[in-house]
């Protein structure tokens, strides 16, 4: 798709006008007086977690932002692969890619040995190795993610629309208050005439913070970000330009010799590019107060670090100072020793990163990914309040560890090059190994939760080595037997709050009496030890709680449906429809990255045996257990789910 | 995507709450007095035309139905390949692909020689041989292509939303009336208290009548469908249901000994399945007559033909008795010896089919396909209106050999199966024979356009042996320079009207003084025979007639952009920016169905030599050219465009 050619306006490209494009803001209400949980901002964060609650009819949700209607346009825009793959649960990850930029390769630009005020490609490289996602690496206004968000919302079950020019003020969480401990005091921004009073009150069973980096929540609850006390200033800009930079339409990371570095990523639409320009890096004579800042002196800036080339830019579509410290707070909750959270904080309002590896709206996301369903099963009483601490663990100690992995990209992206004058400085090729030894880092894939209650100790990992157990669960193509269409199992895994069991057949036959997929089924089915028949409440469908699939190995031709157990075919809503969707059997093609699509060998499944997958309803492997373990199974379950 | 599941609801499946699915009727409002195109009829024919027409901003269209509001749910559902590309023209092929059912097997029943009483499956075979398209075969209710339809036109420039409950009465055409020879006259059926009359006169410079298979367009301009007397009548059902057949969720064709044949064609979302049963085929006793056939009747027969399986009905979302000749009209417009055309007939209004290869749908939006920019081109003064004679040649061919191919194709489906007492029968595995040869009707890709202004002889065939000339431009993976993207080539044609004109380089390196596409370019770019220079008009971008793209064979990274001609770079836009995405090298990686997908290979291009390929709007090859004939390429746009 190409757009923006005529200037940069928000909203759905589709609309060749640009006063069509944006959906207005929804009319105002009041708020409601008391809420299941109530969400500050309306960030990526704050939408991703009300996207998630929405799935669930019964939870009452509200979010609020001080912003007078959505974001339009600025600030972050690199979506990782594993965000894509969380997009892709949502229903909305083909519309992304219609519309975004994909950044295949990126080019690594350094000073001309031979004339150093001039830079000179040093290499090209591949963005994103093969199959390390089945989901590419895009660039996309962060605004159109809200938008996709907002359009969830809107056709899910909750139908939820954001209250905005709503201020939070201050917090009060009385644990002794009954349902409802949290008493939110929110600020009316404008005043309408139909209301009474400037101040509303809203009561909450939970209250998540995801308010940004100068969080009141965070204030409210005492908490801190801690870090590195020095900023990193960085200029960014949107713009419409031309250039004879040759790689203008590749991420290209730029090293000049004394001129600083800077940083090309390619827009959506064709014609749009995000420059940063490192300030700090800037020659002192160069440098200017923050204040002082224009688009027309990072341009500037610009043109003296791409010599030989230069851009000509047409249109300033956003800019900003993005100005910010790698820092994070000691917990992610208002929890103590005696007593389970009430408040949370997620994304910018509990860790803060730099630009350069483009983590801030991927880990905020991320961030509520992880709790969103995790407040579900509280709330519908699936689960026991103990599993949100879960959440603080879990994502602090990676909010952590992506902070030192920022800081040391940073220094590696920030240091002079390595030269006869410098020879302290980064050696442009150490650089690159750097940036593709850390894509998994970068894609966001790299993530592997620590053993816990809902995440088992890997003792039977050896069962399926490329299902690394507290990793995300990485999806590979399948066929689906009933229709014989080839998609990626991990597509299944919708953000419904259901937990994933795979039964990946051994080499027994699928028909025959001793296929252990079939004797799990009849345990699933039948066993009063079942988790299915113990946490699924009786007027829930089959699959509500715990998704059971099944995989097989022979070619899907050769197997006969009718010939599977009743369980892999259950029945759906108020007719009891058989729901033919539940099996799979493996795709022999060869892939275009080459060698085999087939998901034993992709992911190192044991052929003979087979085994268990359980996944987290955020696609987390939780546990790889033998084929015959029902009670490694029922164990598990039993940790995280309440009986129904 | 899995929905209807509680039951059939129209609409966008994505809403939960099937309340919020359909987009409530536009607002009533008057016809205008004068338009350029007045379209008669909001089935698939006249939208396409519509969504056409409205990427021109200038053309003023109004487009009217007799119906309350846009189409729910019923008529036709298959979606073939080749109207899948046109789809992805519009850009709603995703959209569709996500939600549709995609036919990737067809499964053969026929009776069981042990038990004639039943039925057994004879095979499975693949629906859509490798590289036929890069697009799938789909099922989807008509009413959603409307959807994205009406969803394109809004998006448009020309921005139009239909009239309905307007019927078109009758049409005056005076060729000597002036610029607006068709005078409409039409009625509306609501009678609105704001309006004085009730009936509206409508001037137009065409009248296009897509009103299906009972037109008055076609009654006022005298012409008549020809062909069987004889109508067929099927029984069909859209249901949701459960069942032991095995191969429910597959395309299944089943011809029962003595209970007659039926068809069943799973649907989207996973759980609706239509099912057509052929009436004249039931036994005489087992008929009914039409005005007493129920559902349940269908229901009764479908279960006798499926023995030993049988089908338990939950909900019938529609059902129709279907009842069609195949016949067509001797033209497909009013144009005389000594006139040109002003009133074109398009769709089921001039030709129709059985619904057995699922033409009606397909051949209906191919007509306007061809004819949309064909006027799009006389009233932009593009070109002359000579060039709109070649629609009712081109089409009216194509459709009489879609009948003939539609009669035998029913004629086998029909036939009893072959056996003992039934010599005569058609064998089953000829039958399959048959619809594997003919896979490639019924994707629609094997229409061939004869030699006419707008399609070359052939000459230069070799040069491109995978390209038919007549044929529709059969897309092949390729990667684009710019960015290192990994497309299909076929998608960079829009439903946007222009020519495209894709030079494919020879063994001359692009980067050197011999290209053959540098000369190409310089020639098109200075020389004043220059079609480019001759045909675009002055206020126009360069690629707005004749858009030009190149296809070089090194490895995309050994070739540097800068060093292409600055024709392939054009300025767009208000700001002048340039449009990196018009150059293309190979893709060499392997594909999933065996072979490579370099397209050199795949199109049998000549490496050695290259050409020249010559695409028609709407997306049929017009020529192959050897890349040095200058001469060729101004003649052949100097015989479909005129000099701007
Ligand atoms: C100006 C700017 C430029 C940025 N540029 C880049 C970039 O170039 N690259 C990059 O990778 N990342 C960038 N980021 C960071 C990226 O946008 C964030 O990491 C990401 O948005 C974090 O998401 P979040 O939901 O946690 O918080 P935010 O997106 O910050 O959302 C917080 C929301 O809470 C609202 N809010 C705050 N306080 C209150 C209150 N008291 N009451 C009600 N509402 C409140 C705010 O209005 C805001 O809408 C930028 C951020 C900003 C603000
Ligand atoms: C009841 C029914 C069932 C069908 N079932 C199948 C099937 O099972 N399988 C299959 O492949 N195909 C089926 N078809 C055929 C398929 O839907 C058509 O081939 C296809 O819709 C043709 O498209 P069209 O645009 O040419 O005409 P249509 O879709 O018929 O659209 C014509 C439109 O013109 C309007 N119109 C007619 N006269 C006037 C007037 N005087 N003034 C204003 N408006 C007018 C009508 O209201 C209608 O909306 C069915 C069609 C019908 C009507």
């Amino acid at each position: 798709m190409q757009f923006h050619v005529d200037g940069f306006y928000p909203g759905d490209p589709r609309f060749s006008d640009p006063q069509d494009r944006v959906v207005p803001p929804p009319i105002k209400r009041p708020l409601p007086e008391k809420v299941d949980v109530l969400i500050v901002g309306c960030g990526p964060a704050g939408l991703n977690l009300a996207a998630q609650l929405t799935k669930f009819a019964g939870i009452q949700v509200a979010i609020i932002d001080q912003k007078d209607d959505r974001l339009l346009v600025g600030q972050a825009d690199g979506i990782a692969c594993r965000t894509m793959e969380m997009f892709q649960a949502y229903g909305f990850a083909d519309q992304i890619i219609q519309e975004a930029y994909q950044v295949n390769e990126a080019a690594f630009w350094k000073p001309d040995v031979d004339q150093p005020g001039h830079i000179t490609r040093s290499s090209k490289v591949q963005d994103v190795a093969d199959d390390l996602s089945e989901m590419p690496h895009l660039i996309i206004n962060q605004a159109r993610v809200h938008d996709m968000f907002l359009d969830v919302m809107r056709q899910n079950p909750g139908k939820v629309e954001p209250h905005y020019q709503r201020k939070l003020l201050e917090l009060e969480v009385d644990p002794d208050a009954g349902d409802y401990p949290v008493t939110a005091r929110i600020e009316r921004l404008v005043n309408y005439s139909q209301y009474s009073q400037e101040i509303e009150t809203v009561k909450a069973r939970y209250v998540v913070g995801c308010d940004g980096a100068r969080s009141n929540v965070r204030t409210a609850i005492g908490k801190e970000l801690v870090g590195d006390a020095l900023n990193q200033a960085w200029g960014v800009m949107d713009v419409l330009l031309n250039t004879d930079f040759p790689d203008i339409r590749l991420k290209s990371l730029i090293h000049s010799s004394h001129e600083g570095n800077m940083l090309i990523i390619p827009r959506e639409g064709g014609y749009m590019v995000r420059i940063y320009i490192e300030l700090d890096k800037l020659k002192a004579g160069e440098r200017v107060a923050r204040d002082q800042m224009t688009p027309e002196v990072l341009i500037a800036a610009a043109n003296r670090i791409l010599q030989p080339y230069s851009i000509d830019v047409k249109e300033v579509a956003w800019w900003s100072v993005y100005e910010i410290g790698q820092r994070i707070t000691t917990a992610f909750d208002d929890s103590t020793d005696t007593r389970a959270a009430r408040v949370f904080l997620a994304g910018d309002a509990c860790h803060t990163h730099s630009p350069k590896a483009g983590q801030g709206l991927n880990t905020s996301v991320m961030d509520t990914w992880n709790l969103g369903w995790k407040l579900a099963h509280v709330l519908t009483g699936r689960a026991d309040e103990s599993i949100l601490k879960t959440y603080s663990d879990e994502r602090r100690e990676y909010g952590q560890a992506l902070i030192d992995f920022d800081r040391e990209f940073s220094r590696m992206f920030s240091a002079k090059p390595r030269s006869a004058e410098n020879p302290d400085g980064v050696d442009p090729e150490e650089f690159q190994r750097y940036f593709q030894l850390f894509g998994e880092y970068t894609a966001g894939v790299s993530i592997q939760y620590r053993p816990s209650i809902m995440v088992g100790e890997g003792q039977h990992q050896a069962l399926a080595k490329g299902f690394t157990v507290g990793k995300r669960f990485h999806s590979a193509p399948v066929v689906r037997l009933a229709d014989a269409k080839p998609v990626q199992l991990g597509h299944c895994h919708l953000a419904d709050g259901a937990y994933r069991l795979y039964a990946f057949a051994g080499s027994a036959e699928p028909m025959s009496e001793n296929c252990g997929v079939k004797a799990l089924c009849e345990f699933l089915d039948r066993d009063e030890r079942s988790p299915l028949r113990k946490h699924t409440p009786a007027n829930a469908e089959q699959d509500a709680v715990i998704d059971v699939r099944a995989i097989f190995q022979p070619h899907h031709q050769t197997i006969e449906t009718g010939s599977l157990h009743p369980l892999l075919t259950p029945e759906k809503g108020k007719y009891g429809l058989r729901d033919h969707e539940k099996v799979f059997t493996v795709d022999n093609r060869p892939s275009s990255s080459g060698g085999g699509m087939n998901i034993y060998e992709m992911r190192g499944i044991d052929r003979e045996k087979g085994c268990i997958l359980i996944v987290r309803p955020d696609q987390y492997v939780a546990e790889v257990l033998p084929l015959d373990d029902y009670a490694g199974v029922a164990n598990f379950f039993s940790r995280v789910l309440l009986d129904a």
